[in-house]
């Protein structure tokens, strides 16, 4: 089976409340006297699992493997510092004002540029939207298309940012199966199948092809051949975001999705990962009856993104060695990565599978059987470590056996320590599991055995399938 | 009567579609795909008046008095352009990376400051949320507020940035009036009582009480007082937007709707004006209850400001003369009002009448009986001058005879041309209207006397009554 057996929640877990269904009430009206008058979207809104670590991992004797911060510090700051401080200077008429909402036409012109790297050689600057970070952009997406109650395949696991946009729109989320060579097809068919049965309208397929966060793992050739085809077979709308696509470890990048179908496949790209976060700099390349619609939603929500940072990104491809950075933060993220992997086999407990990555700056990992990483995490910070909880990535409420490592931010050292400080964590965890056996201490969840390879709560990633947690769809 | 006369429809003008109601068929589904699959949100959405100009603004020949672009070329922008560089050469491990999604706490700390010059003085920074411009934090409130078909009051005219926000959010738009004194507290009264006995839920009241864009009056003192006994009174929440505060050309700034009612008034604010509109740096202070909703809903929708502008802002209120520089811009502002006035006094024709603002960016200009901006359009860009409609600042279709005059951006030369160019294109129209009198031609609206005070669709502003323009809500 690909997703969920019969029968089974976890394959099609809703989030988000229905048109004309009840909504929780407020726990504490009388703290909050406006808690009867907020929209119905707002009661389904809750704190990630990554927002919920930030004050613990600012500490700094933690280890933390949570966040999935760039290393922005291995950019030239002087040049890039005087190159937008003369921006300021010489152009501050243009950079300190107001532009037009679709974005600097000199930047999307060169985002083509960028794309094309990916083997999109037929974008126009016109079907360019600059956005604040690639998370507006699926926000606009989001708005423009999603109607309360419409379903979002997604896969499982999904970028919580994703999931939390999904949320926002009161969207019902159906997870869709991978493997370690991406999203499965078949798992694809079977939800199309399944939602058309259901008379459930499926909006469009939300990916993230290359380096998937949190799952590390890259949809294959093959694949991305046969999820065009299902595209086209079942006029199927795709979302590709891709933030990490150029930064591989092993290859060139793959083909986007939109590379090979510029009708039916909407792509989200972001220079946080290739240049900086904190200028909040993404876009989408959309058909143009879309980009019209989202440079509208977009006006509505922002006006139009800031103009320094536009400015401050055109120049920086202008002027300054991208592509040589590029490399750098590669050749950087790839010993990280190596320090983790490298820890990982040599210091985990038998039972603990991950992923290998080959880009990116993620490893998903998943807990030896009956272990669930969201109960463990008081006793990882204990030990000064800290990871984010798979269920978090989960729009059904499972995914308890598996945890997302960012090796992306730490120095190879601290990977090393973090890795040791958990591995003896979960070492400790099977100690008392062990002494428990058997025993529902109200700790362990209802296991049930699988015989497949996937990750949806429905098998082991890398190693021999082994348990699987399923818990009711919230 | 306050807003509207039973039966017409200028007084509670709907704007968004209603749950459940017929969307508009796409009118080319062949050129768009995907006409099939929008939101219902997105059937609704439409460019402003404002973005149809831009490209005729640009032109150099034309004289705008369209465009509402702060001075910014006023700032030293040298000064800024070496604080901002040394920023990132300094400080690029925190300015180039991702921040939180509340805003730099210590920019928050800094906004305090800011709001305590309008009287705000027991905010706190844990209370302040930074948004992408105030854009950003009214599209957030609505998000966290308005389900589809709520009912929302603004002022008539109201911003159109806001109208834009609240059709994306399918809201319901009932407009009250105002006069030279500002919104009308009766006016407000009758609406929430006709909402009342209508059974319409009103999520809460917009309103721009300083300078208002783009009727160019200032809230009174008593008005604000009755504003709030009213707030009180009928449980109402106040959503106070102030961009241009403390752009007062003749007094100090009245004390802000806030400073005296912290638990039904949410207040936006900017930098927009005070500082740089092209940093895109606004916020929200809401109770901690709401601030934790908005917290959530600008996380799902930007990830976190951008930090980089966020930490220029606070720096340059750390170490620039902010102050004097809002005096500086203060001046140039009121040269630019005072050239508007002054030409408006000596060439408008007869009939024609215009608010005297004492601070922002705008005059509000009531065209002679039977003429419409929209209509005169065409005309006045061949006559080289540019001004925005009025329509766009009504969500019912009225406001024929308005036009938004902005005098922030050109030079007084400039605008002084601008308004000799504008008046000899009324006076053409004038010509053209006396020829047809009392002919329909298809051009002049059916209009109806009055003998009130008020803009909305309803009465003169300045000078005797005259006329008064509707047109069936859309």
């Amino acid at each position: 089976m690909a997703t969920s057996p019969p029968g089974s929640s976890a394959g099609s877990g809703q989030q988000g409340a229905h048109r004309g269904a009840p909504h929780p009430s407020p726990r504490h009206p009388r703290l909050d006297p406006l808690a009867d008058r907020y929209a119905a979207r707002t009661h389904g809104m809750k704190s990630s699992e990554i927002r919920a670590l930030f004050s613990v991992v600012s500490r700094p004797e933690v280890v933390s493997l949570a966040g999935g911060m760039p290393a922005v510090t291995a950019l030239p700051l002087d040049a890039v510092g005087s190159m937008i401080g003369d921006l300021v200077s010489g152009m501050g008429a243009q950079t300190l004002q107001y532009g037009s909402g679709q974005g600097d036409p000199r930047l999307r012109e060169r985002i083509c540029d960028v794309m094309a790297l990916e083997g999109i050689h037929d974008a126009s600057a016109s079907e360019v939207v600059v956005t604040v970070g690639s998370q507006q952009g699926l926000d606009l997406v989001t708005r423009v298309f999603v109607d309360p109650g419409d379903v979002i395949l997604a896969e499982a696991p999904s970028y919580v940012g994703a999931l939390g946009v999904f949320q926002s729109a009161e969207a019902r989320v159906r997870h869709v199966a991978m493997d370690d060579d991406g999203l499965i097809p078949e798992a694809l068919e079977e939800a199309l199948l399944d939602c058309r049965a259901a008379g459930d309208r499926v909006k469009f397929l939300y990916t993230v092809p290359n380096f998937h966060n949190p799952a590390g793992v890259t949809l294959t050739e093959p694949r991305r051949e046969a999820i065009i085809a299902l595209a086209e077979k079942y006029d199927l709308l795709v979302i590709e975001d891709n933030p990490y696509g150029l930064l591989g470890f092993e290859h060139e990048p793959l083909r986007a999705l939109r590379a090979r179908n510029s009708e039916r496949v909407i792509y989200l790209g972001s220079f946080s990962k290739t240049f900086s976060p904190g200028l909040r700099v993404g876009w989408v390349l959309a058909p143009l009856a879309v980009r019209e619609k989202l440079v509208l939603a977009t006006e509505a929500q922002v006006l139009c993104p800031p103009s320094l940072t536009q400015y401050a990104v055109a120049r920086y491809l202008d002027t300054q060695p991208w592509r040589e950075q590029i490399k750098i933060f590669t050749e950087l993220y790839r010993e990280r990565r190596d320090a983790c992997l490298e820890s990982l086999e040599a210091l985990m407990p038998a039972g603990t599978t991950w992923t290998r990555p080959d880009g990116g700056f993620y490893v998903w990992l998943k807990l030896p059987h009956g272990l669930d990483a969201k109960l463990m995490q008081p006793r990882a910070v204990n030990a000064l470590v800290a990871y984010v909880p798979g269920i978090g990535f989960y729009a059904d409420g499972s995914g308890q056996e598996y945890m997302r490592l960012s090796y992306c931010y730490p120095e190879p050292d601290q990977i090393r320590e973090g890795v040791r400080r958990l591995a003896r964590v979960i070492e400790a965890e099977l100690d008392l599991h062990s002494t428990f056996d058997a025993v529902d201490t109200g700790t362990f969840r209802a296991v049930r055995p699988d015989a497949d390879g996937r990750f949806s709560g429905s098998g082991t990633i890398v190693g021999p399938a082994n348990s699987n947690a399923y818990e009711d769809g919230r």
